[in-house]
């Protein structure tokens, strides 16, 4: 994965994040968000990948099932955000997925496996956003102040 | 639902927008760009409904066809605008939506129940954004000067 | 197609592209893109389609398998970039289609047909982003320096 930042603002900078192919998006988004400082973004990108997790997040037992995604398929659309929990960036991505029929799957992304690219923009927010563990939901939410 | 102004800027300010469980998306968000004056934005967001109602607009009919969605489902895009029409912010919001299947439905949003939460960015847009009713289509559509 | 400048800015200046029923849109956006000299930009919008061709990137053959959409479809969401190949824009753009039944389907946009409108937001980039053609993939990707 190459960076580069796109602009730099008084309402925080812009990034775009290149992945190759082999790479896995939130560990390497993750560990890049850990060394650049950033704490708080939102994050869009098109590309595709060799296979993935995604899960559907089951509110009335609070927990993830996961659903495993074993075909290549294009990145048709992903969004999210990076929030701050517990002094750390926290990821929220959701994606949709195209098959070589055109059919679009979809989840939350729990990991996913690029190929051939990804092209990531990372959109830095100047208010801090803080996750709060939410004991109705069982989920790290956005607490705004 | 609460709000925050995360920047504020020459070209238009950004809003985080945090719904909780059970609030009503068109409904709260119509009556949140009335009382702050937004009349031109651009929306995106990520999140899950308990249940929804989107629609496929049926141009030879000239009329949209309702879609009810019965199920709880990841929001795992969203994409829209506020415009004005007729001197009040019209909403216009096109969704995809996740099962626990991990198959991915989706079109012109109608209502959506948020469960657990929803993360919501306005972006305000500078120049005004103004809609005219289309003969043609019978739709209200964004008219550019 | 019409557009208007909503926001000019020291990081790049922001269009809202309106397109009319029958308008194909790579074909009219390279166009606009040319006559602009915009060859760094992202691109997102919202709208429908009578008819349109997606397809499915096949890395191993290296080769898109078209995916024909012969029937009106909601643009639930689009998402894309403009970079330069050879001195020209490249337009990328993948979208999520929605049928009447509320099913999702999608892919790279090979071509989209308008109807009745679609609202795309061109938001220029400061940074240049350069593609480059990529032996392994087949492919031109974006190349960071």
């Amino acid at each position: 994965m190459r960076a580069t930042q796109l602009s730099t603002g008084d309402h925080g900078n812009t990034f775009a994040l290149v992945f190759n192919t082999g790479d896995e998006v939130i560990e390497q988004l993750t560990r890049w968000c850990q060394n650049q400082g950033v704490t708080a973004a939102r994050l869009t990108g098109v590309g595709g990948f060799s296979d993935a997790t995604v899960a559907w997040f089951d509110c009335d037992a609070r927990e993830f099932i996961e659903i495993p995604v074993t075909e290549q398929v294009e990145l048709l659309a992903l969004n999210g955000d990076v929030a701050e929990l517990d002094g750390n960036p926290a990821i929220h991505i959701h994606v949709v997925l195209g098959t070589r029929h055109g059919d679009a799957r979809g989840g939350h992304l729990i990991a996913g496996r690029v190929r051939p690219t990804l092209e990531l923009i990372v959109d830095e927010v100047p208010a801090h956003l803080r996750k709060r563990h939410d004991p109705e939901s069982g989920l790290a939410l956005i607490a705004l102040a």
